[in-house]
């Protein structure tokens, strides 16, 4: 028998009971030994629910009992996350998480306190929910030098580009709605401005390239600005608008940011909609590959953390392999000379003045759409960051802009 | 270091010689130990080939040397290989394999002689070239209970069929060219009969649901009878044709089938296209999931097998696991009571008689395309296999069929 406790009872903790007792025959098998939950943590009551008689809301039951060899720590946020799972660790107990801001803040070293004490730090939930990618990177993807890693990681804001998409609504409507619907949170931020996937791609990059990344020196830009006009073009030129997190591996070092683009049909994240989550990954032997699943939900997560938890019986004192491992911080390289197309919106009285500063052979190629006839759009040609930057402030008046991927 | 052979230097053996070469520093890294590839088996000379000078025609250098620690097996076929790989297993040699005529024969009884001699038979690349499949039913998706695997598991007919769409061209020419490009075989049988996707969902199968699945007990249909007009009708409607391969487990039983199927925009392989290939899994806790990747070709199959040997090589002694463990054999359940749509084309004239056998309620909504003016095409209700057979019997003027999956 493997002891096991639950740090969290919330939307995953209480996921994560129901997968281990609805498939406990295949979770033992799988484990290789029994997997009994002997406490779940949380400072809330939960009468009449069957984890009443091992709830407590003591840490110290947690951390003292020998018996429990696998924490779950599905709290989320950095305290007192982190200090518990630290002591979890230090007692020798494995510790599964799908906490995304731990990881990305503390998983290094987390994973070398796990490697001090023959014990394992596994956080599979932690990027894109139910889909198994770290395992993917760590595991599966061996043979091959990963060179890109591009996905849709953040299911809220998938779900509002895609609504806005199909009833033509507008972003402050649709957050509303998904907010009544439970698929964003009261504060949407985290996801909306894009932390949420800056943390994952984060997570995703330090494993593919071994060393951390920091989340906070991925350019970031959320989706605040999308608008139903915005995506009414995109539209109209046949592209999908997702919010896209990336890391690229280049002759410079490693690029990664996280914003708005503008898909076409035969992008391998083009199909993706709703709630899913999707993960390219590019390998210099492998060529193209996709895994896509369920980004978010109770049980699509809490089947990534009892994953983890087999592993983790699977594997005893023995520690798992992970490609983040190198100490020093990877510093990523500049942006500013990537090289793309992007949309750009302006008045039409404007066009003039566009003209001379984005299209210099003296014709812009410009659309409008139905409704909206005191604007156009146009397309650029390939401009590098900095000098679509540059030529957007000598012009000055651009009434939105998304870049083309 | 830890020492290796490769027995086939054909696409997959050379692909295998060039990854681990190629990535030599990564591969080394995360198997945790050197890789080096001492003796490649073929029965040609490579005269100037890097291998030229490990190169051998005797078997029993390979099983003989006790350096050699792990065996990649790619020659294909049933013999010599069966035997090869019995000899190195009881020679205590780990085996990692993509032969899926040798594997979905004797993987069972390969892998209990692996356990008996405390090795492990591995066999990643040879379901979905690339893609993790395996490693992803048996390592990852762990915590669930998967009950419908459903996977375009052959590139090459995944290319015909593609390609007759975008091209509106004959079956016959489009298999001609791809047999001048290499991306089929001379005598194509096996993946034009579909006798290749049926051994890959047999093995896939075999791990999901525990016991052997026989391939010979997979309703098997290739896609020699898709014509142009077939596919013409299909991208009317809306829909791709795609070779599927499925096993899904029902109350009655699991049934397994391949045949090529109609498929809608939301399907989730409709937009896998080419060589690419696709696995849909679901779990009762994951919900969908899709991995995609190249499904075919030197490099990414070799990078497969390479991942296996980096397995190998993590697990020193111990045994992994694997899904596919019972003794009994699966006896799938029968499909005739499946119940699907079907589009049925008839001559014009038959339509009186079509309407009395499959539209009791006195309507065929026909449709008709362009150039084919003394045929129509209509889609049944939904029926069983069984029912659709007898009405088709009855009726017995049927110009072609294909299933809605």
């Amino acid at each position: 028998m493997i002891g096991c406790a639950i740090l969290g009872y919330g939307t995953v903790g209480s996921g994560v009971y129901n997968v281990i007792r609805s498939n406990c025959g295949l979770v033992n098998e799988r484990a290789g030994d029994d997997i009994e939950v002997r406490r779940v943590l949380d400072l809330r009551e939960f009468p009449g629910d069957p984890v009443e008689s091992i709830l407590t809301h003591d840490f110290e039951d947690i951390v003292n009992d020998p018996e429990v060899r696998i924490v779950v720590e599905v709290m989320g946020g950095l305290k007192p996350a982190f200090d518990f799972t630290k002591r979890c660790l230090e007692a020798g107990k494995n510790v599964c998480t799908s906490n995304k801001e731990l990881v990305a803040e503390h998983g290094l070293e987390l994973m070398r306190i796990a490697r001090q004490n023959d014990v394992n730090y596994f956080f599979e939930a932690s990027c894109g929910g139910g889909i198994p990618i770290i395992r993917a990177l760590n595991d599966c993807l061996t043979a091959d030098c990963v060179d890109e890693i591009t996905g849709i990681l953040n299911g809220t804001t998938n779900y509002i580009l895609t609504q806005m998409t199909d009833e033509g609504a507008d972003f402050d409507d649709v957050l509303k709605q998904a907010q009544e619907m439970g698929f964003a949170e009261r504060d949407p931020s985290a996801d909306i401005d894009a932390f949420d996937p800056a943390r994952k791609i984060a997570i995703l990059a330090s494993i593919a390239f071994g060393s951390s990344v920091d989340y906070r020196d991925v350019y970031t830009e959320g989706i605040r600005d999308i608008s139903a006009e915005d995506i009414q073009y995109a539209a109209t030129l046949g592209y999908a608008v997702k919010l896209l997190a990336s890391a690229v591996k280049s002759d410079d070092g490693v690029r990664a940011w996280v914003a708005p683009m503008l898909i076409s049909p035969d992008h391998p994240l083009y199909s993706i909609n709703g709630v899913m989550n999707a993960v390219y990954v590019h390998g210099n032997m492998l060529g193209d590959a996709v895994f896509t699943g369920a980004g978010a939900g109770s049980l699509p997560t809490a089947s990534a953390v009892v994953a983890d938890v087999i592993d983790a019986a699977r594997h005893g004192g023995k520690r798992a392999y992970c490609g983040w491992k190198k100490d020093e911080k990877l510093t990523l390289a500049s942006n500013e000379d990537i090289k793309r197309k992007f949309l750009v919106r302006i008045k039409t009285e404007d066009v003039g003045n566009a003209t001379s500063v984005f299209a210099p052979e003296g014709f812009l190629d410009t659309i409008t759409i139905g409704d909206l006839d005191d604007e156009v759009a146009f397309i650029t040609p390939d401009l590098s960051e900095k000098d679509f930057e540059e030529r957007a402030n000598t012009f000055g008046k651009i009434v939105s802009r998304i870049r083309i991927g």
